[in-house]
């Protein structure tokens, strides 16, 4: 089959269209036939051999697929050679076939495309995972969500309006995406580059409460102002460190206000915590899908002999919202 | 009424034995003839002026106390004058009568003194609270309890001895409190003059995996060491910091880790939360002092006009257990 094949490490010159063995999908998972995948920011830092793919999973770059059942592997029951299918993959996304567990499968909605449903899986499910689940977000509460445009902040905001609508979103982001991040939902915009410590801000728009809940992937540079804006009971969800590691915590004002800080990642997470996280996502997400409340944003749509350029625009990060792969 | 008083705050040398107004109850509320209450470290901090009771609650050291029941407030079902009752109170214990709500009540199970019953709401509680319910303690699972032989701790030792028999505990203490944790029911002890970072016999004594769940009121100086000894999906519950507030965090470890800080105080939460807190209690932990499975372990009885020497005595911290305070 066609793949997307790395001889080395490196900048987006490594990065080549090949040949590669189909994978042969194991007990409880399917071979996928890809339509369509997207690229996610870890397959950047995947590319330049700072971030392996946990055991066992295929080396080929590519966290999600959109495709249809090629082939079912031992003890798989539910599922259709033929169905359309999008899915999380520990890796090999950007090739003809990956193979998917059939716990993390989940069937595209009639009227949405393969490019659309190649867009779902990463952002959304990890948006989700973190404000939903794991920030246990409610109608009413208020939200930062860091790195407006971004995949994750994208869908989170789109999340946010569908299944919270009365929620108060403070958006962070650079000045040239602010206009189109408040039209996909926010509230209030942060110009994040005028305004690195946004507390006073933040304080103002809230009435002094501080926010119930922030989704952060920036790390030690925000870690201050993030306890600071964080109200009552609030909830710092880390799902990044982009700007450095190590920050000083000022644990008094998290205990009067008993606030949590809580770290997270989806990709190393077990197989049936990922099939957990599916089954959530499904009963109160999908639907938003499925009635086109929620549409993905799309920049571009490459083919997979353009990957290079698709990578190039992720790295210059003047993009809004995904970038996808088409490989069929 | 008899009360301690003071006409300001400062050393011992402020409580002083007096006369006061017999408080009312409310909606909600009863009337407890005190026959006993327990000295807390916050009693401490509140006599040195730095710690002001919540608004409304009463200006009289104690926060909990046992007795029966004097009178009863409008609203309150479910309860008869006479009945021996164990109970937080947001202030007031130190003195003939306190007031109580209704919903913060716990039966005295037969064959527990008033001496007894004046240890278990705020040490167990609050041990409960965050071993429990906050720090989600699973049988099975293994925990660090900072500071052997202090209330708090020695009741979370007790509570876990129970409620979870096949959990590790590792236990930090002073030389001199060593062997009465480990009887209590420590399975592993750290002399926490000698050993100022832990991390690295915690990890042998847990093979490397790190602990589950970590109770501290140590704070900045412990925080490095807590988070390098938790392990996946640890949860480190930050319920004080004598030792300082601030300190630096690694968020990188927090997020691949997928670790939880939460920050936890008993005293100012909402009535109808400590309410919750003493319905699950009454559920979970209560039957293991009614069948005198845990039974508060107590360091001393003095009378109300030993107050002084009483408050010295946790000051010097050479006690193990509960000072208890006896009012009749």
């Amino acid at each position: 089959m066609k793949a997307v094949i790395m001889e080395a490490f490196g900048g987006v010159e490594v990065l080549k269209l090949g040949e590669t063995e189909k994978p042969v999908p194991g007990e409880g998972q399917v071979l996928v036939k890809v339509f369509a995948t997207s690229i996610n920011r870890p397959d950047l830092v995947q590319r330049e051999g700072k971030y392996p793919p946990p055991p066992g999973d295929s080396l080929i770059l590519g966290l999600e697929v959109a495709g249809t059942i090629e082939s079912l592997g031992a003890g798989v029951r539910g599922w259709k050679v033929g169905e359309r299918v999008m899915t999380l993959v520990g890796g090999g996304g950007y090739a003809e076939f990956a193979v998917a567990y059939a716990s993390h499968l989940m069937r595209i909605p009639d009227g949405m495309s393969f490019e659309e449903a190649a867009c779902v899986c990463e952002s959304y499910i990890t948006a989700f995972l973190n404000v939903f689940m794991i920030g246990e977000f409610k109608d009413g509460q208020s939200a930062i969500l860091h790195g407006g445009g971004g995949g994750v902040n994208t869908a989170a905001i789109q999340l946010c309006r569908a299944l919270t609508p009365a929620c108060k979103l403070i958006v962070t982001a650079s000045p040239a995406k602010m206009e189109r991040v408040r039209e996909v939902g926010a509230d209030f915009l942060i110009n994040f580059h005028d305004t690195p410590d946004f507390t006073e801000v933040v304080k103002e728009f809230t009435n002094k409460k501080g926010v119930d809940l922030i989704l952060d992937h920036v790390g030690a540079k925000y870690l201050a102002p993030n306890m600071n804006s964080l109200g009552y009971k609030g909830r710092l969800v880390i799902i990044g460190v982009i700007s450095g590691i190590k920050a000083e915590l000022n644990m008094a004002l998290m205990m009067v206000k008993r606030q949590q800080i809580i770290g997270s990642v989806l990709r190393s997470r077990p197989v049936s915590e990922k099939g957990e996280i599916v089954v959530e996502f499904v009963r109160r997400a999908l639907p938003k899908f499925a009635d086109r409340t929620i549409v993905p944003i799309i920049e571009k749509v490459f083919t997979i002999d353009q990957v290079t350029d698709a990578h190039r625009m992720m790295e210059e990060d003047k993009h809004f919202g995904k970038i996808v792969l088409k490989i069929r």
